[in-house]
């Protein structure tokens, strides 16, 4: 049986036909309107689409799963707060069954992410993953003996907001040390505008053509070219994500630990030394059974993925 | 309907007649004898006493759980290794039930205490509990809607070993920087005799004779009589565990955090200012369900009544 899934975003508003096994079978994208009653027939509307790319009626999907930003409340089916739309208390998985007449879940879009993840990418066929996406932010969702685990309230696995550096770094949230403050994307580039003004030869500058230039793949590439400079900054980053990671692991030893997120592009200039660390740092090390360290493989589709999962593994 | 609890320790043997909502009917300890078959002798002779007092049959009981030291295969019921007894993949499940004729479940010793506190303590009537033990080391346990979680290999929820401090204290198990070298009995102990060399006018001396004389206790007990040295060390020690709590707080989201073990005796002392951090760091403070800080309720029992809980939690 195939089901729907839909991935809210301020932006855009997709959805797809998914396979049991997490394929993407039709997809279609629309933009997001304003106002809650206007962005549920936008997605009804793209359901429709869908379906009909598909030659499938409504009756032959299992459900749609709908992942939205913001915070949300699973039992019910309300998105209680999302600022980007200023949507408040909305009842989005109601407001939605009543226009389509099928079940709806609704899930926080990173926990939508893990899920995909799970179901159809690193974590297929395994009991447990923990995900860590390195972005913008630090973010995390798990899925544990085969279901989504984010805390009684819903708002767990906030993975960026471990302090990894006791008095550290500050970080937006109002902690110091916290591991988004090391790991994110953000974090690298931040620390390479300080090397850069410190630096005038790293190859940086030719690359980036200025601070502002700069992003977490152009180190990557300087290290690679041999740049000092940036072989530093890499060496300072994988450090403080093995320490994280190893954490991580001490914590949930899932079965599979995964990266995802604009950094893991990096692939094995981050892994190997991440993996080290695990050598090195993981309680479990001398367990039959370890964790395995592997990089997302679903991309921008694990969200919608999940999406559709949800009515499988909840 | 009961169930029989088994706290298998290296040194004593201790069995207890278990209600279905966790209260201990009756009790028996033993020496632990060596040797596996003993052991198991000696555990079966034990449940025979314990029906005994209490006039019951072993065909009224609903299973028999015992929780074990070392490393544990749950699935299959196997004490893979225990180094106190020398105990090799003893199948000490599968012996069990050969002698008694009814269902055994095996689980590490730390995992019962969580699901004892779950159970019958701190965490009943709630969705999911995280316990932390403040003892010679820190140990952890976590059981999360309504299952004892302990990763893919059992062997996670060592929370002793995150790291709090990059590049921090060492800790025995080779990483620097782990929670449990700040934040165990035996790391306040540590911190108490560097500062009594310090100082020789702190009320440590009067109340512990000399450095080694000093325990955990002893340091809440001067911080009460106004010593600023004492003062200073539970300064120390509560900003670091307010932290290790946030940030595992941050993760699990648990509906309760659980404080045991020996320094968790300290009461207010330690709880108030750990839950002023959490009111300051809990990346859920906004949010309307909140984790409950709470101290563990059943001491010394946890373990025995979790043993028991197994049946109905597993």
């Amino acid at each position: 049986m195939n089901y729907i899934g839909v991935d809210l975003g301020g932006i855009n508003t997709a959805v797809a036909l998914v396979s049991e096994d997490g394929r993407v079978l039709e997809r279609h994208s629309r933009p997001t309107p304003r106002g809650s009653e206007a962005v549920v027939d936008g997605i009804a509307a793209a359901v429709v689409q869908v379906l009909s790319q598909a030659g499938q009626g409504i009756e032959q999907v299992g459900g749609i799963g709908v992942g939205s930003p913001g915070t949300i409340d699973t039992s019910t089916g309300v998105v209680e707060y999302w600022s980007n739309l200023d949507f408040r208390h909305v009842p989005l998985a109601d407001m939605l069954r009543e226009r389509l007449g099928r079940p709806v879940l609704l899930e926080n879009d990173a926990n939508c992410a893990a899920l995909g993840e799970y179901a159809a990418g690193a974590g297929k066929g395994s009991r447990s993953l923990v995900i860590i996406t390195l972005g913008t932010g630090v973010g995390g969702g798990a899925v544990l003996d085969g279901r989504l685990y984010s805390g009684f309230n819903n708002a767990g696995l906030e993975v960026g907001h471990m302090v990894i550096e006791y008095n550290g770094r500050p970080c937006t949230c109002g902690r110091r040390g916290c591991f988004e403050a090391y790991c994110s994307a953000t974090a690298l580039i931040k620390q390479a505008r300080l090397a850069m003004q410190r630096d005038p030869d790293t190859a940086l500058w030719r690359l980036a053509g200025d601070p502002e230039g700069v992003n977490a793949k152009l180190v990557f590439d300087a290290m690679a070219q041999g740049d000092a400079c940036a072989a530093a900054l890499v060496e300072e980053y994988v450090n403080y994500l093995g320490s994280g990671v190893a954490t991580l692991v001490n914590l949930f030893q899932p079965e599979v630990f995964c990266i995802g997120g604009g950094v893991a592009g990096a692939g094995e200039a981050l892994f190997t030394p991440v993996r080290e660390i695990l050598e090195r740092e993981d309680y479990a090390r001398f367990n039959s059974r370890r964790t395995r360290l592997m990089r997302a493989q679903l991309g921008n589709d694990a969200g919608i993925i999940g999406a559709a999962m949800l009515h499988r593994y909840s």
